[in-house]
């Protein structure tokens, strides 16, 4: 498959950073071929706006809806935006590595969902969840949280449960755009874990990745 | 009450926009105290990264968590984001407006929690949620959406509940931080809702803002 891996971290010794090596290894040992979407080495603007857009249908009346609406197929996003369009675009299998900041996607992250995930490449009117436009691909969730397991599980836990906390991702942005969805792999309580641990939340990962093709993915 | 809105679009005419007005008319008008972050408008950085800190205590060693961690109470944040966290310190009530881009905040709103909501302003060990730092304090979402409101009320509809798909903004950020969350206001489809129906959103907008020292929050 075509493999693509979105990172969100910025510091060049973190663990998610350990964990975005993991995943490319473990991808390309499988002969997968895999793009990596770093995106703070990139750069990577988040704020969606006017610098999408290489050119402007109306540049005296500019609305970011009406542009973003035909801008994918009229060619008109600008060159490195539409360069990560096309690695969506290419991609059978996509992978979220990220910090869980405020039970969602790092800002950085976001970014890369508000300005890529684009009507239609992503869905188009009649065209969303099952019949997203990015049907038949497959994507997961690589996360670290700050906070230990029991934290999220279960009735009256702190925070509330995992799966309810990733719905807006996993269904609201991957599944919106047709994505077969697998179980997220995540490292629990990644400050005060232990190095034993976070060295088993990297096996964890890599086992998981072997079974992509397969995976049964989230039922919706 | 000191009242701050943060706002989220980048367009001069945009409906978001009308809103942010009606706002700050509504809430000058009952006599409140209202600064606000008009965070296209400011350029604000989204992306949580070095560029928050003035100062290092690890520059060769260093890893954003733990930069993060002290530096509120060392007064080691660079000056437009300590400027940021001064605001939000002193509002007795925070508003945020923003289009609701894939079931979540906008990047560059994202990008305030992440670098605005620090330890030490926003939570410490121990205080979270019910004892979160800004306790006693009050927010509200104010949002707009592309889709109608069915399709985010009831059993099998096409989005899922509203209130679950707020949580984890309403609970995991302003909870979080000690927020009294009121519950959100929302104007739906407001592409395709018509000038009646969008005006109809700003006075319910307004009527809201009328209560915000005495309207009963959400119970968690």
């Amino acid at each position: 498959m075509k493999a693509l891996v979105v990172f969100a971290h910025q510091d060049a010794h973190s663990y998610n950073r350990a964990r975005l090596e993991t995943a490319v290894a473990a991808l390309e040992g499988a002969g997968h071929e895999v793009a990596v979407s770093d995106l703070y080495a990139m750069g990577f603007e988040a704020a969606a706006g006017r610098g999408d857009f290489a050119t402007l249908n109306e540049p005296d009346a500019y609305k970011f809806e009406s542009e973003q609406g035909n801008a994918y197929k009229q060619g008109r996003f600008a060159a490195g935006l539409a360069a990560e369009q096309e690695k969506l675009a290419r991609a059978d299998f996509v992978l979220l590595q990220f910090p869980f900041w405020w039970f969602s996607l790092p800002a950085i992250l976001k970014g890369w969902v508000d300005r890529v995930f684009v009507p239609g490449l992503a869905y188009a009117s009649g065209a969303r969840y099952d019949t997203g436009l990015l049907a038949g691909r497959r994507g997961m969730l690589s996360l670290t949280t700050a906070s230990p397991e029991a934290d999220f599980r279960g009735a009256d836990c702190l925070h509330g449960d995992i799966d309810g906390l990733l719905h807006h991702i996993n269904h609201g942005m991957l599944r919106y755009a047709g994505f077969d969805v697998l179980p997220p792999v995540i490292a629990w309580d990644v400050h005060d874990a232990g190095d034993a641990a976070r060295k088993g939340y990297l096996e964890d990962l890599r086992t998981r990745l072997e079974t992509i093709e397969t995976a049964e993915p989230i039922a919706y």
